[in-house]
């Protein structure tokens, strides 16, 4: 029924999705993905045009399909340099011991909103889909993402969200559980009570909006797919799955800690200054998940510096390890494989 | 394979488990499940010998079948005068808004932990399934518990718990996801970072222990138990799809919120003491929902006065309002069409 409007709709014979990761994924996982028929994305927030033109004509290369371009939407905040100010006094203790100049600079990721020069290289590139995470942009932009016959999607962490997604018209709502890795999606509220998990959303979702509804959040595996279309999703939409693949460009650090499977995930907006589910570590840990930071997204920068030290020494203590919280179940396997396996394994367990 | 073993040893037709639940469930809801062919279930931690006695007999005097009765295992904290001095003074200004006398007293819900009382009870009433809340009772009682023939069940809301509990010998673990109603069975740890949606404990679960597992939260219309199957459960225990039928001994107040479908769940320690999901109210919206409280299961003693008095004006201020995060997909139905609809439906959806 929906399944296959959907994927007739998307262009691919794989009901799976993989999630636009930026940080994990790029044109080598999403063709990797693409190999076995699921629908490849690539997480463009923090990409210059260059970069994004590049990694298209990476995938291009190889690839003629539907091919996923995700953007963010949030609202650019003001300049708060008192917050910023705050916040580095916050960190100083943690520059003093890594013996860093507390005004020092480092590459932090850039988080880009969607606006008029990024829709006009989606008319350029005309990729098949646009994802948005953080809401949709402003109609006159998605009126011409349309216009270049895109497929749209976004993601809904609440019921009031999915409504207020169909109703300006998105293909398919990507219903987001509490279980998923990375940033909450979350546009109309902030409270985290309104974020329920994926067994509890995904059949509210359903029953809300008419439009066919992507399953995210805590689905790893053959087992939380079927249990995902026993919910009612017409699709998933996979990114820990990933993770641990060949083609994923995690750090190694990232990786070991993944593999390791010894710590819990949480929400936290330290990392970039909105909610994020990843691996606890010790900023976390110090500081409490959720705290008084500048805002989206211009939290991070001032971490740049101490998770560069860090690193270097070997330390994931100012990373951010984004993951869901079924990452254990994550293999250390190819993408193709990964997506092959998953998608012969629908439906068949029921079958056993 | 699993599930006919499982179903077997509970000696039950239909793969749903009533879930006991203190203040919500009696021996009309029991018998309303059993006449359905679902276990049914007495929440016995708040009764007294002579009621839990007249209880079963009331259930007994219309099903012969097995019946779960289910106990606390948390050791009674010693007396904190100091934590429930500094409660009782954060209450006082509700106390003076409602002209109560800061020391008046009211009938609070006693929490009393399995012992060798109540397994002399046990053995007298031979219930066919015990199951535990909060861990296991110490190996002797535990010892008597299953000389009686008793299946043993209890709660896992982590990996380590249901490990914890397989290696002590229980029939089934019942993985409990953070998106349950009431209380959090957690036994091991209290790092709210270890709790995980349903969606992502059932499969770790199922993959760590070699005893079946019983699903609970989220689940409450036959979407639910065909996912809850397809992670791999054995069977499903239902709490919160229950709260609404006639046979639900939950106060009107708690009904008509429930029927309104407007308030989100949070987890919350104020009512008892340790973290239990309700809709929200007054007190966990201006307290925040995990507050400093008195041990469990003293912190409710101090309510009792506000919840009277506040309940008397057809006010939920000071009242638990115990529901699952799915709690918008229950019915105002009676438990045996409930049960019997749902038992219908499993595995009809995949064939659609």
């Amino acid at each position: 029924m929906s399944r296959d409007v959907l994927l007739q709709r998307l262009g691919v014979e794989v009901p799976i999705l993989l999630a636009p990761m930026a940080g994990a994924g790029g044109p080598e996982l999403a063709l990797a993905v693409a190999r076995a028929g699921a629908l490849p994305a690539l997480p463009c927030a923090m990409l210059d045009a260059a970069t994004l033109r590049r990694q298209v004509a990476e995938v291009r290369s190889d690839y003629g399909g539907p091919l996923n371009l995700n953007f963010f939407c949030h609202r650019p905040p003001p300049p708060d340099d008192a917050a910023l100010r705050a916040w580095r006094a916050r960190l100083a203790p943690y520059y003093r011991a890594l013996d860093l100049d507390p005004s020092a600079q480092a590459p932090a990721a850039e988080r880009r909103p969607f606006d008029a020069a990024t829709c006009a290289l989606v008319e350029e590139l005309r990729p098949g889909v646009v994802s948005f995470h953080f809401g949709l942009p402003d109609d006159a932009l998605l009126v011409r993402v349309r216009a270049t016959g895109a497929v749209v999607l976004s993601s809904a962490t609440t019921v009031a969200e999915a409504r207020w997604l169909a109703a300006r018209g998105v293909d398919a709502v990507i219903a987001q559980g509490l279980e998923a890795g990375g940033h909450r999606g979350s546009f109309l509220d902030d409270d985290p009570a309104s974020q329920l998990g994926t067994f509890t959303l995904l059949p509210l979702v359903c029953d809300a909006v008419a439009v066919p509804v992507i399953a995210a959040g805590g689905i790893t595996d053959a087992r939380g797919i079927d249990a995902a279309f026993a919910l009612g999703a017409s699709a998933v939409q996979l990114g820990t799955a990933y993770l641990r693949a060949p083609q994923s460009i995690i750090s190694s650090l990232h990786r070991a800690a993944l593999a390791a499977a010894d710590t819990p995930t949480q929400l936290t907006n330290l990392f970039s200054g909105r909610p994020a589910r990843g691996l606890r570590n010790r900023l976390m840990a110090e500081l409490g998940p959720l705290a008084q930071v500048p805002p989206f997204p211009t939290a991070g920068h001032a971490l740049g510096p101490l998770r560069q030290a860090a690193e270097q020494q070997g330390r994931t203590d100012f990373s951010p390890l984004w993951a869901g919280q079924a990452y254990p179940l994550a293999r250390d396997e190819d993408a193709t494989a990964i997506t092959r396996r998953l998608a012969a394994a629908i439906g068949q367990l029921a079958r056993d």
